[in-house]
């Protein structure tokens, strides 16, 4: 390795985590469309809300919070879209989302990672806290909703699988 | 910014990552104390492992996993560690780990992340692969004791907080 390639070495590329973040994304789509209809909209533990709701939020936070980082025009975060209970119309705003990002991301430079930004007026980081916050809590709620398929008896898909 | 700063560029840095890391960890221990002694061994949903099974499936990871990418001696997996059923005992453990990484951490020159390696003989990947499936792993079975707490009435840490 010569002097110019250990410049460039990189902890993770801009193509990996984009790579890494839509495996996750992936596996969340085939936790949704695990869910029984009905209990998706109406299952719950310990007063927790339904997967349905933490997946709107999901929702709001991916393609919306992309969409600021890249155009650096804030939104309130919006947690509610018309869904009309549908688990078809959820799953085709999750496709929409997924190709935005897929759009958005290489228009991130490298050296903007690092840039400060306040998040749908609100959340103070920078674009990768960001971006790793929008990975995380995904992970964190995808994790919930495969203790409520256990519960309903129903077995998630494999957590490995991306 | 000149070019040669522009060429160092990172989406994220070595040190940033184990920051990030150590904050999941963090919350993951909090989690772990806000669990009633007796529910954390033995509280569970849906046929699912208990809280406490999970937590020494993590640390069988963490720890011995960063041993393994910093010298290169592989060993099998073990989630198994003698804690007689106390909570006090696991937190110690947690704590040596949490040492234990932020020692081997700055062992990994960051033209590292991208070497390939097959954990504990049998997981193949990169470093940074691996690295970020122990972060997940983590965060996914966190938010499954999220939903354990929340059941037995409890109010869990704040995901926000590291």
């Amino acid at each position: 390795m010569n002097a110019t390639e250990n410049n460039t070495a990189q902890v993770i590329s801009s193509e990996a985590l984009l790579a890494h973040y839509q495996g996750h994304r992936n596996l969340t789509r085939r936790t949704i469309e695990a869910f029984p209809e009905k209990e998706f909209f109406s299952h719950s533990i310990g007063g927790m809300r339904t997967f349905a709701e933490m997946v709107m939020e999901l929702l709001g936070i991916a393609g919306p919070g992309m969409q600021e980082i890249v155009s650096g025009k804030t939104a309130p975060l919006n947690e509610h879209v018309d869904h009309g209970n549908s688990k078809a119309k959820i799953l085709e705003l999750w496709d929409v989302a997924t190709e935005q990002i897929n759009v958005l991301w290489p228009q991130i430079p490298t050296a903007r990672f690092q840039e400060n930004i306040t998040l749908f007026g609100m959340y103070k980081g920078t674009v990768i806290s960001s971006i790793f916050y929008f990975i995380d809590n995904e992970i964190h709620h995808r994790g919930q909703g495969f203790v409520y398929l256990r519960s309903l008896g129903v077995e998630p898909p494999a957590f490995y699988e991306r």
